[in-house]
């Protein structure tokens, strides 16, 4: 039956395809690393100068700690650092009215525009006269985090002792110890007690952190499409972007910062990130299965031929993404923040292991429920949506991390989750506002948004 | 205050790390590599020697079709083909009982054991007397896909006209190719009409395309965790894949198969699809943020010094899971079949844009509901499990999928969903049940499986 279709063709068979075939999506990466050599030629031994450090060191200030950074994993300290930051409003004359914002992994101190750096910051919508940070009546504060390549102290930095890039014999980080490093700016600029931390995604780690290293140096806390306790699916998914990046060639074992940077393998892994980044339905709706537009040498009647390259306005998506990002970003700072982000874990046995302790002028008022309240009086009515129903059963480890939070349990607190959000899930924002609950904090606010943009709805 | 600890370390600095880092976890590339030059010598020109052909071809047979099989994407038929295929079971008297099963991706044909092969099948627990697919009634028939590199047709074969490797001269294939060389094998067996036609994840593809394309040849049919639309979110996860494979340099714009293959590429990649594969709850269960064994040179009182390569169990996993898969599997294969699933939609444009149309006897039996019935009779209610809600709205090409989905208005079908999937999601199952129901399809069985296995529940 199918023959009768087939003969048609008869027996004068040519071959498939007379000449090579050809990957413009592959050529690509030749060609900027062609245009790379052209453009930035670094003589061996000259140090840095990624493009991501271009932007003028006067757009934002750098404060210089001279005192070494005791650290989480490391028996030595970091001899020294600098933090980079920007600041919105003004301090009050009781310096009471200051705000912590928290980044996600790479974004810069610059969250809004100022006089120095006019152009529009990650968090634009929301700082600002009359805006949900509202710089009438705070004064807001932002760094580049430890580990960052924007200003802050990262594997980009050289290293004192030896006057060459740390790389990777930069120490591995822990979100703790980013927070450590905000404290000292709090303390450079006499802040003692903070109005709130405000976070969103990594930040929100830093949130709850910052609130946990200092409970009483911290107002309100503020934790946006965050967790508590990283899960390893999303432990996963910053793996297997860690590992794309380790495998290019360029990365060197991270010492690359006299030739050239692993462009190749950043841009594959902010192709996998931006997958986790977004949800499904919002692709639905704005690119659904359309093709990229047709060549025009094409005839439009014809069947199209699709190509191993990106025939999909998906996947021109993620190519533009991922290339418009590989070049801006220190793949070395993309490996420890997303490994620190990994490592976060507030589950007392987690931190108990990391022999953390909070600072509390009276440490006996912090009570630790050992045995923690009944999981079944309500909490999970309270912390659902009416279109998500409860999980059957809450997470074991959910009285553990009611244990860890326990410094938190006299902080009025706000988790805000987002139901498309596949990297931190809206479970993982109810396991927050229900282990702050179990820990006895009778002022957690929790919201849930709807909504198709997934994790960066925040942005 | 931070102080006070950060200076009882003293200003006696030493550097944090004395020693070169190493990255066993990226080694491990390099040392694949340098065994896979010592232990497979080939010789320029020699043609490939993959180590998935190793399988002796006496373990299955081989159809060769000696005739061109049309193509949808190319207006060159393939001169002629192989397909390697596996049976259980024996055929009736009157050939009526045969059941074609459909396999994912990467699967062979070995679908269960036979006296050829006696090893477990990749559905070993599914065929056999008294299980699932019964061969004590019925005759069962699985093919290695067209595309594919465990003896059908694939990029890895030779080309009769250049006698060399196809490498990526070889057509862009679509699903529906892929089951008419099936038909052409059951024209060969003598199979006029098969008993049911079975597929899970691609093979649920397959299953709906073989019914689509011979209504009147396929008694019933069973999709299994498939799509008949394939979703831009599982295209996006599909395009990272083909990223990583096709940057890495063994792979050569495809022509590698007189030298090492993409081992690397491919071992990147299936750590991603073994993320999509998979789900979350099954590891927070099976692995949760448990680290690897500590080396037995660490004291295990103090604290962990992570690394950069993989620390917790869901890292060593992937990495377990993409060492294993990396040598087993022809790169092009991957890219050409995972292509071809991304390129699959049976949405009326879509098909008419392929110019497909259906064999039937009676082609003006077949009626295409030119408006389609009303959204609201009740489908959604009967194609919802209790535990998920109906979306709020079904998704704006459902009438073009009962549309495209008419010629399978008669034919009894059995859908099954997983809602742990994360690739092809239950809603992507209830849509195929619900346009089979909106074409006329009164004889739709929908179910849903919970359970934490994600899309590879069905293996």
């Amino acid at each position: 039956m199918l023959l009768t279709k087939a003969l048609r063709f008869g027996p004068a068979v040519r071959r498939l395809s007379s000449c090579s075939p050809s990957f413009p999506c592959v050529d690509a990466h030749a060609a900027r690393e062609s245009k790379l050599k052209q453009t930035t030629p670094r003589p061996a031994g000259s140090g840095p100068e990624p493009p991501y450090a271009r932007p003028s060191p006067a757009s934002y200030s750098v404060y210089h700690h001279k005192h070494p950074l005791p650290l989480t994993y490391s028996s030595q300290p970091l001899p020294s650092l600098d933090i980079a930051y920007e600041t919105w409003g003004t301090l009050s004359p009781a310096r009471d009215n200051a705000i912590l914002l928290h980044t996600g992994l790479s974004a810069s101190s610059h969250a809004a525009a100022t006089p120095a750096n006019p152009a529009d910051g990650w968090w634009q919508k929301f700082i600002g006269p009359g805006k949900a940070l509202d710089t009438d009546h705070f004064f807001i504060v932002c760094t580049n985090v430890i580990g960052g390549c924007y200003g802050s102290t990262g594997p980009s930095s050289i290293d004192p002792t030896t006057n060459k890039p740390y790389a990777t014999t930069f120490p591995i980080l822990s979100i703790f110890d980013m927070v450590r490093a905000q404290y000292s700016l709090l303390d450079h600029l006499a802040i003692d007690k903070l109005y709130a931390s405000v976070g969103c995604s990594m930040g929100a780690m830093q949130s709850l952190a910052t609130a946990w290293l200092n409970p009483e140096r911290v107002g309100k806390v503020v934790s946006i499409s965050g967790t508590a306790r990283s899960s390893p699916s999303a432990v996963a998914m910053r793996y297997a972007q860690r590992s794309v990046l380790m495998a290019d060639p360029n990365w060197n074992n991270g010492f690359y910062y006299d030739a050239l940077p692993p462009h190749t393998g950043m841009k594959l892994a902010r192709q996998i990130a931006t997958i986790t980044y977004r949800s499904g339905p919002e692709w639905d709706q704005r690119f659904g299965r359309q093709f990229r537009a047709r060549p025009p040498s094409e005839d439009p009647s014809t069947t199209r031929t699709p190509a191993l390259c990106p025939d999909f306005l998906i996947e021109t998506y993620l190519d533009h993404q991922g290339e418009q990002f590989c070049l801006k970003y220190d793949a070395n700072s993309l490996i420890y923040i997303s490994k620190a982000m990994d490592l976060f874990d507030m589950t007392y046995p987690a931190l108990q292991e990391l022999k953390l302790t909070p600072s509390l002028s009276h440490p006996s008022s912090l009570s630790h429920p050992s045995s923690p309240p009944n999981l079944d009086f309500g909490l999970h009515k309270t912390s659902h949506s009416k279109s998500h129903p409860p999980p059957l059963a809450p997470p074991p480890y959910l009285p553990d991390l009611a244990k860890g939070l326990a410094p938190l349990a006299h902080i009025p607190t706000l988790v805000l989750g987002v139901q498309s959000d596949i990297l931190f899930t809206v479970e993982q924002q109810r396991e927050v506002a229900d282990a702050l609950r179990m820990a006895g904090n009778d002022r957690v606010s929790y919201y849930e948004l709807g909504g198709v943009w997934g994790h960066d709805t925040f942005l």
